[in-house]
């Protein structure tokens, strides 16, 4: 049985002073959250001491929204886990308006029984290495 | 660059009852926590009304633990992402035992850069149907 389709979206390239501003990435799920129509229960944030990153995690009616931040690295990962049919989100522009990243790749899984099959968008985004 | 690696897990046939159970989720994931040595943040937890199941998600310093369950298909799905290396967790044995699941099956993802392939373990456990 199907139960929902998770985007896997990997951001490189980032500002690392971004990916340390928790408040910037509360806006960012913000966004996500309004853009889609999902609706929030709950949500834990986490910012690592010093020069660390940030973790952020939300419950949604919907099923869930999560980041994790490597300011060392220049990246960030996000999960977006939708039970119901959502349209997708243009993670690309807006991660590289928001965070500065030169790429972002976006993996979709459907879960649920047999058809964890999983397709790469933006294949080019891989490749572009700061074209935004 | 990679920056971690998850796990995704699609549990089938489980029993509805324990999809609905709230303490019975908390235990496993206190089970998982435990056994792989992680070290969790803080968590959000939320029970659907009536007949509905169960989102979990913890921030751990290692990253994030996540299930959610649909007791009206029986299945329950889960995401396990470590930034640090660790021991697989015998997800396979452990559903089976505590969920009642008839098939687990799982896809690791690398997260970070260019590394988003996916492969299944135990694939025999798709068509098993029940052989705990």
């Amino acid at each position: 049985m199907i139960v929902g389709t998770e985007w896997l979206v990997e951001a490189e390239g980032c500002s690392p002073a971004s990916l340390r501003d928790e408040a910037l990435m509360r806006r960012l799920f913000d966004q996500v959250i309004a853009d889609l129509g999902l609706k929030a229960l709950d949500s834990v944030w986490h910012k690592f001491p010093g020069e660390g990153g940030v973790t952020g995690l939300v419950a949604l009616t919907e099923s869930h929204l999560a980041c994790h931040t490597y300011p060392e690295h220049g990246t960030a990962t996000f999960n977006l886990y939708c039970c119901r049919t959502r349209p997708a989100w243009d993670w690309e522009t807006n991660l590289k308006t928001v965070l500065a990243a030169s790429s972002v790749k976006i993996t979709i899984v459907t879960r649920g029984e047999g058809s964890s099959q999983s397709k790469i968008q933006n294949p080019k985004s891989k490749m572009a290495g700061g074209d935004a």
